[in-house]
């Protein structure tokens, strides 16, 4: 099986590439599986604190999921349950994820590619981006796990115009709509994306998890407990909160150390 | 008794009128009653894909609840509670409707009638369109039935300011709001609101119909069940997959059958 | 101990002053006591209509909790979590406080400052005006308590966009967030939260108290009770009923009582 996502690493920062540019980097279930176990890898080693998401090349993040493998893979019911099993768990990986996402969109970002950036926590755009999630002309249902990332950021109103007119839009209207975080030109994505990373990773690493993590329980919508609550005080006995601390006195940058 | 909502009918496209242009359209409690008569007709017609609900005449969707009727209808609690069962019965069925709604809507649309707005999937609305409910001027609250959907739409600190101050604002306030899908010139709104529907109506009408359920169900914010996580899947099963699946193969469009 | 906290009164409006001018309103463990205890005294007086709440002097709303403090009163996990407790406490008074609250926002408002006006109902803040959240570079956590309301003003991506990039941002950006209600000339905030203020103390005041019920309500997300959905007809057995509407057919302003 080809590699169709790579990872590229520079110290704390990891970037994850879909890979396959001669598409335009449209999904493949192999690729969905592939990107699952990297993101899983990724999350788990604790000497990162951020990654990027990105499409290989500048015409595309992703234009979803690749309609050639439909025949194959997605003809019926059955073969479809088990590609969305794949898919379902991946998009359970990047919810999950410890570390923040930072989506670096060039280009198209439709379908299954809008709902991966919509997974990530912060989405750098270019001016020629465009999004969108035409399924209704192919007859297609987005699933629950997919539609549901997606209220959560621009809300059940929006997912629906979305989903019922099916039209392919531009930045400055995914701006308008909450779908992404920031527009550039597209010249300066890239340089962009690097900068919100590195603003990312000079924070103090334990607090970027902490924020992730108090995010996704208060999405959860359940009571917290007061264990939950107090969780928020575990920083003050970090190493990290003597560096900021004392790097804010010094007036300084703080370098801190993930502990 | 005289009808005040109107039906017309374009082949899968209904456009439901509230028809009495002579007061703005303002609202009675006999209109409230045909109002929901009306959409849960509709919403069991499987033959329509798409329903445009409008106000007759150019100068109003419709200012709210007619206060003439209040000496009769509205005078004291007791009275209030049977208009307002009314009124959130037709709330719950524009709520439930499994047709995707388009709100066409020329100026006025406030108070009672920019809660049916607020109930349709889509809102078109003219550059000079007026928006708000300054019911604190009456003394009057709005019910939680009415506030839900309003909530749900442009969130808990826009309904409150909107409640709060009281103030009627213009179509590029309502815009920012979120509180409207698309603002187009006064002229324009009829011709928009007609695209939009088509736009709608050409996607295949069971994915409608599920994008809408799943909306519904995702703003309950109870866990889903595996059989209702599956639900996506069956659509794979049917024949306009086969329509949507050939014509994209073939690049033409689709024209779908709603099985 | 010096009284940080300063209110002032204007027949049914108080202005409530964070009182520091001379550290720009920076928040110390005492401040938020009083500031907690001067709410719940505010709420629980029925001749208030509005509560005003601003900084001392227009260079700053607040630049959040005094870090001159932390060496005494947060160097630790057991220190936070009694400043913390004092902290959420007013977070809580804040949050069920019966009036409407408007923050007047001059200069900077950041970390606990922007905090607590986001507890506000409005948010009137001048061009000039700067806010974010940047805990991240001194290693420290926003709480559940004080992130809840931060995500339910702005949604769960934008406040964590705030807390994983920690930038302060302009007026502008904060409007496009919805962290604010409002935006005008520095040299207008006071007159436009007072306008703000007298828009809301000319409506029925009972109205109001609903409404911010209400929406509270509606916050928690567990079903509502029959005697719950009912309550919003309480208001036509009012004296502000009979005033609004009477008033209503005079076209004459409303002078409602409170009853």
């Amino acid at each position: 099986m080809t590699a169709t996502i790579r990872v590229e690493r520079d110290g704390p920062i990891a970037t994850v590439v879909l890979d396959r540019p001669e598409k335009l980097n449209a999904l493949t279930r192999a690729m969905w599986g592939q990107l699952g176990e990297t993101i899983d890898a990724l999350s788990a080693d604790d000497a990162l604190r951020c990654i990027v998401l990105r499409g290989a090349g500048e015409r595309a993040f992703s234009p979803g999921n690749d309609i050639g493998e439909f025949a194959t893979e997605r003809s019926d019911k059955a073969q479809a349950a088990a590609y969305g099993k794949v898919m379902h768990r991946t998009i359970a990986s990047l919810a999950r994820c410890r570390h923040p996402l930072v989506a670096q969109i060039h280009g198209i970002c439709v379908g299954g590619g809008m709902e991966i950036a919509a997974l990530c926590d912060l989405r750098i755009c270019g001016e020629g981006s465009r999004f969108g999630a035409p399924i209704k002309n192919l007859g297609l249902v987005m699933a629950y796990a997919e539609m549901e990332p997606l209220v959560r950021l621009v809300g059940p109103a929006v997912a629906l115009e979305m989903l019922l007119e099916g039209r392919v839009f531009d930045a400055a209207e995914a701006l308008a709509k909450g779908l992404v975080t920031r527009v550039v030109p597209d010249a300066d994505v890239a340089a962009e994306a690097r900068a919100t990373a590195l603003r990312v990773a000079e924070g103090a690493p334990l607090v970027a998890r902490w924020h992730k993590k108090f995010a996704r329980r208060l999405g959860q919508g359940t009571p917290l407990s007061d264990d939950e609550r107090d969780e928020c005080f575990d920083c003050f006995d970090t190493e990290d909160f003597r560096i900021g601390y004392a790097a804010f006195l010094a007036k300084r940058k703080p370098a801190f150390v993930g502990r």
